[in-house]
């Protein structure tokens, strides 16, 4: 196959990680003989720095001739006390706007070589195999703001047809995961989310093999510490999704191998790791580039429908973990840790040597 | 001294908890010669039940005639599919606003005797001491709802007034304590965050001896799981302050043991443990009472000003727990577990023989 892919590598440790994951992105096209182009863009601090604005006009043109997009984080203390319009994460919702990527996907998954590092007890931190799907382009984040001399105001707004196309999504991947889903809301406050309450009793008769369960969110935020691997899916709006999947990816120690994908319906996505831009450590060759390759996993599985070609790449990272190799923030001697290069190299020579 | 408490039991094992909690209050009035005067008034389902409303006009008479309130808890399944009006929680929130409790403080300290209970590795639950301060009138939970054919909305809104003095509520509170404060937000999404943030800002040169930080909510969510013991008083709007104070509950495994204290900046306030109402286990006699205990011990110091009647009760608590006495919710051999009046007994006892 042949696919075009834009690569936005962002700020801090973004362009670091995306250049081990695109290592890996070629290990596997020249393996499974698949042609991808990939074209550069920015966004961000980076954006910010060269074309005054965190999402440049050139970008958004690259992302939508391309299949799908890759990006590394962005962020950093030189934009911190910029105005609202010339921050970073500006550039982050613009583009989930722009392209409409209303699903969120962020699984979080136990990796037994790595529970040493989780600050929950292996017994609770084990087993933990959960998906928290997370409506990306609607309420708190996208509603009106006001400010007068002496208040300010966010308007939490849900339409029907938001909360349904991302109810859908979360029941069909229950479908094919274990069949649970979890809807998180606030009904026994908010507004929008008793609609949301309802829209998903009325959907659950479309999908009688998913078992759906209502729970309130301050309930989950305790539950997702004490009881992890309760949860299947989990489906909640933009705000409740920003901070229970956050929570949810410390669970399991594994914080820096946390993939991510925001997906629209179809085909086209955009795939960035969970962590941030790390600025402390940008630059010094060291950053984990393990959840950015498995973002290019996501990426292969749901945009161009390449199985077994993301399950090799989830094959390889497990086996480089298994074989004891870690970078610093996972290494439980830091001295023995891996070069973010060095790891990679590890990833790909696993990939090779099983051609 | 003579005071006046209105008691509210509520639902599930409200009763049962705020029973063994009025016997320490009268232990306590015994030894240190104070007159209680108890009111007792419905709220919640035991309200619906009997009044066909979840706050009467005569519980807010009552309420309105005392010095403070001790309430045991509200909810259970009996009342989940009543309307919106019609549900124990509305009580909850009626009486916040009625009496305008803007302050909620829910302390988390870690008992070493109960850190085997917590999800949390022991070296990650030890030694935390911290104070959420919630904003409690104010925000998403009360700004105009609106309900179309085909959306939802909810508006979040916070004046000027409203932040500054729960922010200047925290300030003082972190004086008292360690004198580091962390304000929490979005700030990179809300307007409201961005006021909440500026006022933070103007009111640092008041509290010179309190350090600040900001953080944003999703980061704060992570971080209150993997490094807990960083935090001293935490600051934040109702709908964040709600997520995060459950989250942390569960953090040191003592969720039965957490008292809250809902203030306004008088001597008034309303008293109740952070647990809920438990329906599953109501009326078997076996609820842990040292939440509502140690909410008693809160009403004591923060309405009362009876400095050290309250941190007798926290000794007799503390001392019962270092004695190896449980309930069963935290006794590791089951069998062993007390009842709640056993347990209630031991502290009284504590309490007498210190006479
Ligand atoms: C940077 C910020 C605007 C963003 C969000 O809140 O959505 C981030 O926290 C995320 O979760 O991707
Ligand atoms: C019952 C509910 C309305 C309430 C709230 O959200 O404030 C509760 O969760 C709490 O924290 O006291």
């Amino acid at each position: 196959m042949e696919k075009k892919i834009t690569i936005l590598p962002g700020d801090g440790i973004g362009p670091e990680v995306v250049a081990a994951a695109v290592r890996v992105l070629q290990a596997i096209g020249k393996r499974y003989k698949h042609e991808f182009h990939l074209a550069y863009a920015a966004i961000g601090g980076a954006a910010i720095d060269q074309f005054n604005t965190p999402l440049p006009e050139e970008t958004i043109e690259t992302c939508s001739q391309s299949d799908a997009i890759l990006l590394g984080a962005v962020g950093g203390p030189k934009w911190d006390n910029n105005p609202p319009e010339l921050r970073p994460e500006k550039g982050l919702l613009q583009i989930r706007k722009t392209f409409d990527l209303f699903a969120n996907l962020r699984p979080v998954k136990s990796f037994p070589s790595l529970l040493d590092s989780s600050p929950l007890k292996r017994e609770v931190a084990d087993n933990v195999d959960l998906l928290i799907v997370r409506e990306l382009t609607g309420g708190i984040y996208f509603g009106e703001k006001k400010r007068t001399e002496s208040a300010a105001s966010d308007l939490n707004i849900y339409t029907r047809e938001e909360i349904e196309r991302i109810v859908d999504n979360a029941f069909e991947l229950a479908k094919l995961r274990r069949g649970r889903l979890c809807s998180v809301d606030k009904a026994n406050v908010l507004e929008t989310s008793r609609l949301w309450r309802e829209i998903v009793e009325e959907k659950k008769a479309q999908y009688p093999e998913v078992e759906v369960e209502h729970n309130l969110v301050d309930s989950v935020a305790m539950k997702l510490i004490t009881n992890p691997s309760h949860y299947d899916v989990i489906v909640t709006d933009n705000m409740f999704g920003d901070i229970l999947s956050d929570e949810a990816s410390v669970i399991t120690g594994s914080l820096g191998v946390l993939p991510s994908a925001s997906i629209r319906g179809d085909s086209f996505g955009l795939y960035e790791p969970v962590h941030g831009s790390a600025p402390e450590i940008a630059g010094l060759g060291i950053a984990n580039p393990a959840a950015t390759i498995l973002s290019v996993a996501m990426m292969l599985r749901y945009s161009f429908g390449m199985k077994e070609e993301a399950a090799e790449i989830e094959r390889a990272v497990n086996a480089v973990f298994e074989d004891g190799y870690f970078t610093r923030d996972l290494a439980k001697d830091k001295d023995s840790a891996l070069t973010t290069d060095e790891w990679t190299d590890k990833v790909i020579a696993e990939i090779d040597t099983n051609f």
